[in-house]
């Protein structure tokens, strides 16, 4: 069965939806996207992912003329439409079509596009032995709104993995301009130092996830201590435990930091302790009436 | 008579060009462009933006698997399809289909489009008084490659100009991370300092134009002084001389920067000789036989 993609108002097979070729996102980058995950035929927190979209399609002057639950109900018919339950969906928004002389960005309506594929999540093993990971030769940009919205520049990050890839990593770590940690290429870090979780600030220049939202809430509840500040890499390769978290892998243990083994080198038990608690927040919002 | 536009191969109507929704510049940015300007039928210095274009798709890993004499063939093919001779020419070049995972970015053909559209420059009294700019409060990033080639991220210079225009200046200049002076968001810049012209590196975090090599070679061809190095934000304002240069607007006077008036707020002398040397030098390249 041909994949089925939801755009502008529309169910259409993946073959026959067109995009202009003077999308202002092809053109210029300008646009959004989230990446959800379904569980069992629902979205977790599509709400929390929408309203950041909303927030930032303000901020870039683009005006979807969509509520959070008119925009679900696209989401929901997307992955229904591909007889979906378990998937990555993914959101794009663009200004819509643009003139070329790259101006005051006079657009059309938006393009809304949606597309919702199947997703296993990595195998067990992997989550016990950790992701290893290289810190990127490109810096974050923290003097640039960019870097605290999901928007289509994505090309840094994508670099920044393919390089750390070719050299046996599993990801990359980024610095900021200022050398202080942010985050990895597509998920949020987390270390915990004398007990303490913490997570670098929203100023070091990084997307704030839904998924580092939701176990700094999860750390509050089972009464851990918890930061959000700059982070240096110092404190990374000291750290006692380390994580990422995004809404795909959810939480990963991050045991090695170019080749340098993090904690004891395995999954710790803070780390694993809110991998049990994510979980069961997934059952609890996700298989419930 | 509608437009037409090439994509990957052939000339046809705009309405009927259509990119996937998967296409990989659309979903991350991952591709570049080139702006060009055609007179009088003649497309001025296509090979030097072809052999950059080239260059950076390597960097990219993006296989055009087509030589600058080539691609300039469909650049003309566009031009006349359209019934141009002064025109802008936009060639974009992405990697293609991607999976919607963001990972080392398998991508499938790239996807080639150009646009040609008729173009006619700022009037001369704009060029008499010259531009006015906003230093913006993003700045450039000038630890990460993006900032040296022209890649489909281009989201910051747009919302710079975007803020420049709303409080009623011309453009925005931007500074790089450590303070020091780039460009303007889609020109580069230069300063004349006891009667050296100036031009801040490419190290500094900066797209290094065309029009600005050529720039540079008419002012060594006229006994100039030159140098390319670090540009203080003090040196621009007290500048003898400033002026913006891409291959749209060629060599556009720069006289008021945050709204003080640089040198003595008109067009320079140096500035018009080089403008005079440029308009030679494109009536030379574009209407001999």
């Amino acid at each position: 069965m041909e994949e089925t993609v939801f755009l502008n108002g529309s169910l259409v097979p993946l073959s026959s939806a067109r995009i202009s070729p003077l999308d202002s996102g092809l053109l210029y980058g300008y646009g959004l996207f989230e990446t959800m995950r379904a569980y069992s035929g629902r979205i977790f927190h599509s709400d929390k992912h929408l309203e950041r979209l909303l927030r930032s399609a303000i901020f870039l002057g683009i005006h979807t003329g969509m509520t959070v639950t008119e925009m679900e109900g696209h989401l929901y018919s997307t992955l229904e439409a591909n007889g979906l339950n378990d998937a990555r969906i993914r959101l794009t928004v663009t200004g819509g079509q643009a003139s070329t002389i790259p101006d005051l960005i006079t657009t059309t309506q938006p393009n809304i596009l949606i597309t919702a594929r199947p997703y296993s999540p990595p195998n067990n093993r992997v989550y016990e032995q950790g992701y290893s990971v290289q810190i990127s030769n490109t810096r974050r940009n923290s003097q640039s709104t960019l870097s605290r919205i999901k928007s289509l520049n994505f090309l840094d990050m994508l670099i920044a993995k393919r390089e750390a890839k070719q050299t046996g990593h599993d990801d990359a770590v980024l610095l900021n301009d200022k050398g202080m940690v942010t985050e990895a290429s597509t998920s949020n870090l987390f270390i915990l130092v004398k007990g303490v979780l913490i997570t670098p600030s929203e100023e070091s220049g990084l997307l704030p996830g839904i998924t580092r939202e939701i176990v700094l809430e999860l750390a509050g509840n089972a009464g851990l201590s918890r930061a959000v500040r700059g982070v240096t890499l110092a404190e990374l390769y000291r750290a006692e435990e380390a994580f990422l978290t995004n809404s795909m892998i959810e939480i990963m243990p991050l045991t090695r930091v170019d080749g340098q083994v993090v904690g004891d080198g395995r999954c710790g038990s803070i780390t694993r302790q809110l991998m049990t608690a994510y979980k069961e927040r997934v059952r609890k919002e996700c298989t419930s009436e």
